[in-house]
């Protein structure tokens, strides 16, 4: 996808460690528009899979998954960090080590929302590690859902995300992936 | 908004204590195409005063905020509630109150993407007591930017935030006002 890769070559900044700041457009502050084009983009390799539900993980997930779900004509479930005073009792929970905060994250989806009768795609920012994206996987499993596929803004493929999510016999599409970030560069595949 | 009102009234829950649940559409589970709806209605009251960026908070203010920000072709910036390793090290910090946590809530922005050229919308889920959109409005102030109007997508009319607000001097928008939830209840302005 041009429009992304061009700015995350623009606005990208490397933090070293592997982080990948983007700040300026996806993280902190959101450009609606290319929220709009990245959900359209995801929406085309993804539609032919057949999903009726989205899920994605609070925070930074909701943007390009809900442009997604407007692409598709589907609704969106966020997966909670915290339980609200909302949430159903039963919430399914599972959790998710956060290797840039060293903590350890617990992701909740009430079972209002998700159930056997769903096919799910997963969209999420970053496909970086897949520990976020297993976690989801485990709410589905435990909702007994079934999961169709996995949609990413940006994979890091050099932390082996891809791989660790193989087993799932899911197609994986992102739309930009960073092959290396070695020496302060940010290196994307044609 | 009748779509709106429409969905409170057949979804929404009274959970008791002024609490409005909306889980099945806003605050768990997203309706992409409500939410289009949604930010399309609130620029529409919105977009006479020339903003040129919109603040909401983490999390439930996303998806209406960006939403609201493409229908205006202008950018969204959600203040955080726990500091990313990618935030600049100097971001603006404010608190608010939780009243169904019971808790005090940290908000931040990064000065790199909120500064004294901006003149700033604030657009989050509920209007309540207004204890948020002060936390919002304090990081508005510290970073010099100007502040020139308030969407929210349901007020709670009852809870005083309109009035909380009011020395603020800006146009407060809601497309459905509540204004009674008293005895199980859910009574809306027309």
């Amino acid at each position: 996808m041009e429009l992304l890769k061009d700015r995350i070559a623009r606005e990208g900044v490397n933090l070293g460690q592997g982080i990948l700041k983007v700040d300026s457009f996806i993280n902190h502050q959101v450009d609606p528009a290319l929220m709009l084009a990245v959900g359209g983009a995801l929406a085309a390799r993804l539609a032919h899979l057949g999903a009726n539900k989205i899920v994605t993980a609070e925070i930074s997930g909701i943007a390009p998954a809900l442009m997604t779900g407007l692409a598709l004509g589907i609704p969106v479930v966020y997966a909670r960090k915290t339980k609200p005073v909302t949430m159903h009792p039963n919430a399914m929970r599972a959790t998710a080590p956060s290797h840039t905060k060293g903590t350890v994250t617990e992701l909740m989806i009430s079972p209002e929302f998700l159930g056997p009768r769903d096919h799910v795609l997963i969209v999420d920012d970053f496909l970086a590690r897949g520990k976020t994206i297993r976690a989801l996987v485990e709410l589905i499993r435990q909702a007994g859902a079934t999961l169709v596929g996995i949609g990413a803004v940006i994979e890091k493929r050099f932390e082996g995300g891809r791989e660790e999510l193989a087993n799932l016999n899911v197609p994986i599409e992102s739309l930009v992936v960073v092959t290396s970030m070695e020496n302060g560069h940010i290196i994307m595949e044609d």
